[in-house]
């Protein structure tokens, strides 16, 4: 162990990360490429710490304050974790699912919950150009907070989801690739398919789609977004996937065709979700309070969606994949044909067959959450994972 | 103290319990006596611990899960309890009352939640054949999800009740008994009267009962179940109940009489349950959506309830109990006659002159949840035991 | 550091509040001169110890049992922060909002949920009569189960807000005068304004206005209560203000005059509250189940309100204040004229210059309430906070 934890550190003395103390996490693309793989250096970091059953704990008191403004269930218990890891308490501010109406409200609330906090999570994903939005007021009125002395340390905002991106699940689907294929400087070329796919729920959330695109052109991957005409993600977000691949060497490109994505793929994401300008209009008429719009948008858009059945990740289609055995990626909970669903975005034996990888998929999460925490609050990541070490606390004291 | 701690050890080291590291919790009768004292040992050994203000904590960080598909305060506080001893912070998974609907979900869920998981908690009583079922569905999840390297730990799972048995709830009135009479070894032809008692509400589970004859049949004690006709409990734990006595030299007998079943008894434990037949046709009912037939059930339940309501606890009955002071017992809350409805379980002088034994027997809980998990999770108790003690960690650091 | 924390010790080694240990916290006005001193100066201490990143955790494990009947975010979290300062994790107790409906229930449930807690503090101001009664009945049953043995430590109350006094509110709002004008000592003879203000919603509790009144006369200060008629608070809190402000040398006093009150005021505190008259009324007709005469009631109340809606606070009446610049107080959220409502309590540019010490009063509150933790369960407060200093336990490891 003490190998690896070294050669976690020498990396981080490698990487200039230092814009992340005492900053936030709302996009990837406004995080540079040094300070990402800080992230998933320090997310392995931790991982090891726990597996080598070693206290992580870097706060003795101190809260962790979510704030869902959507049901869930996995990134809830995936920030619980993280939080729990370095020793904070998890509190949820339950606001009910209203729109906070003005933000002289925002600003007092972020105060008042954040005496004692060393994190805020959010997940806010419903409403197209709003849960970005709330994210940076909540994070400006703490920051502002903490400069006039009315709390004691600036608590850092995590973006647990946003209209815009997903930064939590990407960043663990991307530390996933690295591992499964031995490392960030082995994925140079490889084919990555981010393709629709048909659920009978037809409103799902731009956020990952958008987020992948976002953060796999910046490893020189050969990037395919794929997705039946109509089903277009934010026009801002393809723009920062055409700039990354550029930069990085790798591509980027749409297609209408899920077989053209898939053919030759290393990775393969096939996931529901709901057309950006639809989601526009449906936030448009939530705003407007047009109950009978939004009724008349989900009929067609249901109506829509129906005529894509066959955007399906089939035994078929993974045949045509690189040696017929893609890396198969999914945010979960997937939609299953024949399991939960008459026709879904997968077919049961291709979904069994990855359920260990899907499972490993998502248990980076915490981790992820908890690197970014822990970039955000520490000074010096690199004394601190090795002070970590040589404390050598147990984790469970009487394994 | 340093005697009371090393007696505890001894009597481990006297028992034959490693098959319960890394094991669940769902049934008394799937454990062996030598396991069951260990529970009781280390639950004494836990409680000796606190009263002298030396911490159990064996964890620097970990999640204990809950999952309650039915309303409580009572298991919920006491399981909050036991992980905070232990030093795991309790996260609820709150899933509504719905039914998970398949399989695939449970499994899925159970591991998402589980990556820094060390215990689970589950009460599912509702429905007949589902409770137990759906218990092992997720520790089998969990324990695959452990072997196959997506958690790093193996959760344990603990029944905080089932359809079938109530084992926390049983071991708890359990190890207050032996503490009343001065030990296990004092337990033999005790007359023990697990009776059905009137309650304006019909419905209440049969894993108390149940749970009651399973247990309390190992200890050579004569255990006399009585209830009015229609009022059977689930044929398999009778049949558990009848081995159990033959084997350990006591006796189980069924009576439609309350007053035969306190003639002469040393544990009276009069309470209201549904017959288990009712249930089973209400599960089916529920599972069919047959709405109609519910109301329908319901209504003769009450009627047929309403017949009975001359089975109280009463004092004249209490007089003709072994020299008038049988140990009264009851999982709470209980229906006093006069106080929380018209006609009860128990006549409220006989519930206010055992008050304070009551309230003891429920304190044994959060201990007997703490042991549980103590012996899943940890590989040497004796030692651990011992370290905790050496230890000397203060609970309470300034008191 | 070193010096502050030592003043703080021998200010408390020359006050006399043994009476605290094992106590509750009900009404200020139950608590001697002393008393309050150490809770303010024990507040300041923990504070001091956390500004310096030193731990102030004295619990290892334990519960903090929170008990809110009615809606509360603010309190919460300050409650919250103050059990994680300690080292005790927050349990709610989440009865829904019906009143429990007899004694029995009161008493167990106390117990039933106080095995480990060291702490439990509870929100009730909705009805008069009841919320103080109600916190007394939990204290009683706890402190009787101590005494009988069922709970090994017997748990503090803290009243988080009841129906006649708010302490925590007015105990932190103090700490904040005492801080802005340098020292309790500097306190004799300034002006305070405790007025009503109109806000659009009508049925705001009587508790911040009371606790107000019975604490702040106790300072030497000269004590004024506007109002509108009608809108008197409850007879017996202003028995307490006049009598405390004979015993301090400060003065209490009535007003229909809101321009009487500002006139050369140190300080103001204008906030809206309903006539107590009123809220009797209401509590009796909730009891009675009269949805109608509560209808009634609320109509007639709100077209009252409508009356006065020029009792605000204005630029013009800041003006009239001492040197044009009163401290400006408010347990928030405010009613603010054209932001969070047409007319409201006070004027968008008032609050806006007041917001950082606002913001700041309420930072006192989540101290004032591990304060009042401290004091009822540290058997010798000085020892405690030097051996707190002296261990020097980081609260933020790796700052």
């Amino acid at each position: 162990m003490e190998r690896k934890m070294q050669a976690y550190i020498d990396r981080l003395n490698r990487l200039d990360f230092g814009g992340m103390y005492e900053s936030d996490f709302f996009l990837t693309w406004e995080k540079s490429d040094d300070e990402l793989e800080a992230v998933f250096t320090v997310a392995d970091a931790l991982r090891c710490l726990r597996e080598n059953n070693i206290s992580a704990r870097i706060f003795d008191s101190g809260l962790g304050i979510s704030i869902f403004r959507d049901n869930s269930t996995r990134t809830r218990f995936s920030f619980a974790s993280a939080c729990n890891l370095l020793g904070l308490e998890v509190q949820d501010l339950d606001e009910g699912k209203s729109q906070i109406a003005h933000g002289e409200t925002v600003r007092e609330t972020a105060n008042m919950i954040s005496f004692m906090a060393d994190v805020i999570g959010i997940r806010d994903d419903m409403y197209i150009g709003k849960g970005n939005k709330y994210m940076h007021d909540v994070a400006d009125a703490v920051a502002e907070g903490h400069r006039q002395g009315v709390l004691e340390q600036r608590p850092t905002l995590v973006n647990l989801q946003c209209d815009i991106d997903h930064p939590t699940q990407c960043m663990a689907d991307m530390l996933h690739i690295i591992h499964s294929f031995g490392g960030a400087e082995k994925l140079k070329g490889k084919k990555v398919a981010m393709t629709w796919a048909y659920s009978p729920s037809y409103g799902k959330p731009l956020s990952v789609p958008q987020g992948v695109i976002g953060l796999m052109t910046r490893f020189g991957m050969e990037v395919v977004l794929a997705h039946p005409e109509g089903y277009e993600v934010m026009p801002e977000t393809e723009a920062v996937a055409r700039a990354n691949a550029e930069k990085s060497g790798g591509s980027f490109r749409r297609t209408n065709s899920m077989a053209d994505a898939f053919r030759n793929a290393d990775v393969v994401y096939p996931k529901s979700w709901a057309p950006f300008a639809a989601m526009e209009k449906r936030s448009r008429l939530y705003s407007e309070g047009d109950t009978d719009g939004i009724r008349a948008l989900e009929k067609e858009l249901l109506a829509q969606n129906a005529e894509h059945k066959d955007w399906c990740c089939t035994e078929e289609l993974m045949k045509t994949t690189r040696a017929g055995s893609a890396l198969y990626l999914h945010c979960l909970p997937a939609d299953i044909s024949g399991v939960s669903c008459a026709d879904g975005e997968v077919e049961a034996s291709v979904f069994d067959r990855y359920r260990t990888p899907l499972y490993k998929e998502a248990s980076f999460k915490p981790y992820i959450i908890a690197a970014m925490i822990f970039l955000a609050r520490v000074r010096d990541p690199q004394t601190a994972l090795k002070t970590l070490e040589e404390r050598g606390a147990a984790r469970f004291l009487l394994k």
